[in-house]
């Protein structure tokens, strides 16, 4: 099965279900970004969870036995394309020496770990219009010296 | 002047200086990131607050006038290399549509803003391993339908 | 469904109905160039948008679906090759840094939106030639300093 | 000269001589944009326009040949970096099917001209955030049977 | 239909009907270039030209629509892998500038219309071996001053 | 010495000198593409020629030397952007097949030379706009089968 | 017919059928690379030819037209990933230029040709591990000076 | 010293000298292609070889150590512009899948070597023009199985 | 067949089987990253070995043939967006010249063989973590001086 | 500073000294690849390393200021196209999957670290032939699940 046959029938049948991926979040326990990661092929669930988001789904074997397999990461062109997606790209670009300068202040050489790593999505309400509050947190790994 | 002139120039009169960011930041009432992106030609510095970096770095109006001109934002190759930059690339890559799949299901069809927008890295302490903590708050902007 | 069966669908059905842009779009209260857009699954309709065209189109479900799905923004090469449509690749290439130098003179450091954006499409009639006038209006959003 | 040499000295003298597009536009009896065109090498000046661009800049023959010179057209990445510049190229990547769409259903199976062309741009106030206005007017050239 | 399917089936029909480019360009007025495009998807025919050339091959309606559409232009990958396109690239690449220099030298700054253009490819034969000779033939469009 | 510096001391002195490409063909007994080669170092000339060439100019040896050096070819990026070299880009894409067809069905298997090949340009004077006139005429080389 | 599924069902006939490239370039009086060419869609036969190797390999018609069309040339990736033919990759690009300077000291400013092209691969056996030997044989081919 | 420069003084020094490739080859008992390798930096000479060169071109010790240090090899872009390079980019291009067949029908799974190899560059005389035979020989290195 | 056809079935067979790399690799006698290769297409098994493991495995001749095929190498995208993956890719861009620099030093000009070639993978328990344990072998080959 | 700059005087200076990087790396208690590392600007020292190779090398401050500095990590093409560096790309290309798999199985889903990392460059003495060993050893680094 293709990455995008299986997100195209988890998403469709996420819909059907009227369940949003926070409320699937809770019956799994865990963060709905890492449930919406599941969704498109690019994180791995334990069996039990697989199980559990299936059966909620209403969604055969072959789709728990996706998420338990471990996925090949990384969906898109190299220069993302969908104008939400090319943002976070734009911000890497225009802020990433700026990141690069101060994580090295605060912490020395070494990098935010992308896979100790947890993220958070918040919608913070603001009558100047609504913001997106996205929360990265990685552990810091120090360059080792050898 | 080169962008990496600039840079250069800045980031060793800063050195020389004995100055964090958070310090200038502090000097002149911004945020430690958004000084570190005027070193990295990325920002532009109103006229007093250029006048003051310039002065706490000792260095000449080449440099203020660098800091006010508005920049061709946008730095590196296409794909990053420098481990520390490209872990942002691969969270762009990786939790990209997850991402999106959830800013749509809590705000609509829209993007988070890259302009109207503020970030902060923070280092939390944690015995298992400090962790570097980012956050990124934009504007949620809903694709207008006319 | 891919998007390109979706659009070829479309087109199609539109073609048999004898109905121009023009006149889906004042069925359904909308600009002729996002009902256009709805076409090639590049903007998203309302349940009763979708409904509509669906229903003008002689089209099933699956299609109104689609039209109501948040979509994966973005077509063609990284750089086009019709004709047509290079010719605003070209645009952005030789104007772009003009373009930029003339906004920041009336507005500051910022961006014209391209979301909290319209553009609308007008034959001109010249007898030297009809002209395609093709306006864009996006919000100037400011840089925040912060 | 390098056209990036010969761009950075026209906009010193130009702020120096504390003058706008606008003003020299004026001066010189051509659009602003098509000033800043030639302020980037990317558009070419009449012997008069020149002299009189020069003359009111304070630069050398060196600057005024420049601006006589057939210009090697378009600047900077294949793809922009530039969030300024990029959000045209976002533009043409989502809405450049349904613009090609309907000027195919307006005029037939043609381009619009990007030399046969002019550009304006204004400021729309608003008060709910002002706006840019990009008006683009091309002639409209049908593909040739042959 | 994708458009390979459609040369695909083209080709083979005229093949199977023995006629040449040359024989279907006389029996619908146009050149055998353009009737050559036609088969790529790459131009688009009048209602009873596509219909003689669909009766004249034996093709059912589907093809006969196609050849109507306005058609998605450009084939083929950046640069040409197949030898004989490659050397229209590579005389692009080797005399482009020259010849952007002759053609400013004898018109002035714009460029040779591809869209009012058209094309002849003839066998002159020669003892020392038969040389192609491709004539293209493009409005002079100059670049209007505004 | 880089190809741009010899072009652009070329191209001045050629100015300076108020000779067109045509008046140094004549006085060299090359056609003018072949000389607007040598002026970008993309042709080489023969001794005599050079010679000849860097006297009308009043240039040194070492441009006359350069001329006699072989070249290496090819300049600009893969893609032009240059609006005038793109437009034969656009002709290789667009019709790059449809010419491979019919010189196919003309010859058989085989490319036109790019080596043992010439070309000219003209100013076709038209009413309705001037037009021009590139005849490209190379040898037709057919596949060795061996 | 895709290339792929025409060169995968010729190897398998191949292979069933007990032939090497060297007994099937017997049979039809070719050289094996030729006919290993024809196998990967890259040479075009003479109807004889492609009606021998049909028959010798027991495959239908279908396949005999493929080789008699004129292909489409080249193919994989721009740079390729297979170590056997990538070592041919790196040879152009590590002694690329060297060869340029030879051939251009014995013979001029030119090419060899690779259309009056014929190539050789033979064993060349080695107590210290036998060898590959490649021949390529083409075509001086002068520029014409004109 | 940048290769290109070296390059540049090199080739100079050798045009002053009067010598050939192959005058160079017989003076330092090596073949005319490494010796060119070494003049494009992509060679390595041994001490004495490079100071015999040095000494045979009047050159001083900082192009004698350049010779002796270990390369960066590869030049030129990912596709070569310059026609003479291209030949062999196309032949790998379009021989390199029959090539690597044949190469596995006489060796079986593994590489010719691009290390362990000699090439060879003749001039082959022939009535109907001469031909460029150029001769690759490498080490077959078998995949090991481990 | 595609190999990620082939590999999709091979590993759901092996996964059925209950059998890891290493048991596969005790019972045909090879190491297990070897085997691992069979499995995406990227290595070739002996008759003997690929009938072992397709009787392991339960999988009908179609696979046992394709292990014995001599595979078309490389996986994947030009830049890995697998982070595992991409990791190695980061290690030969930022440790790649300096690895250059200890073997030149170590060995003289010449290549670690990626042909003659084996490689392990193991788990070292560490109680700060478990580390992963690469051993990459090569034979030295050296320049060929000819 | 360019990082080439500084690696080529660095490079010269222990050539002069007369010291490898075996040497080098017992003098400071590093490892020779980390040394290696220091000497292309893709790792940092400590203050009192960096004087002690100064001192060892013979140069000034600014030599002894860079190598503290955190640098910008990458070195080189995107595709490498030194041979040598070559192979590594060549392995992560062909056997990146299959380390995957492996990687998987052994440990869960995760990668090998590149920042806790250390790599070892033995000489492996051989009558066949010395080999290369290059010994990776990174840290498990499990993805967290939240």
């Amino acid at each position: 099965m293709e990455i995008s046959e299986f997100t195209e029938v988890m998403l469709a049948a996420k819909e059907d279900a009227g369940l949003t991926f926070q409320d699937l979040a809770k019956k799994v326990g865990l963060s709905e970004v890492y449930v919406a990661a599941l969704f498109y092929g690019q994180a791995k669930a334990a069996e039990d969870v697989a199980e559990k988001i299936a059966s909620e789904l209403g969604l055969d074997e072959d789709f728990q036995k996706f998420m338990v397999d471990f996925p090949d990461k990384g969906l898109g062109p190299v220069v993302p394309t969908d104008p939400l997606i090319y943002r976070f790209y734009e911000i890497m670009q225009v802020y990433g020496y700026p990141i690069k300068a101060i994580i090295h202040e605060k912490f020395g050489d070494g990098i935010m770990s992308a896979i100790d790593y947890t993220m958070d999505i918040e919608k913070v309400e603001d009558p100047k219009g609504d913001r997106v509050k996205v929360t990265m947190c990685g552990k810091f790994l120090p360059y080792k010296v050898w």
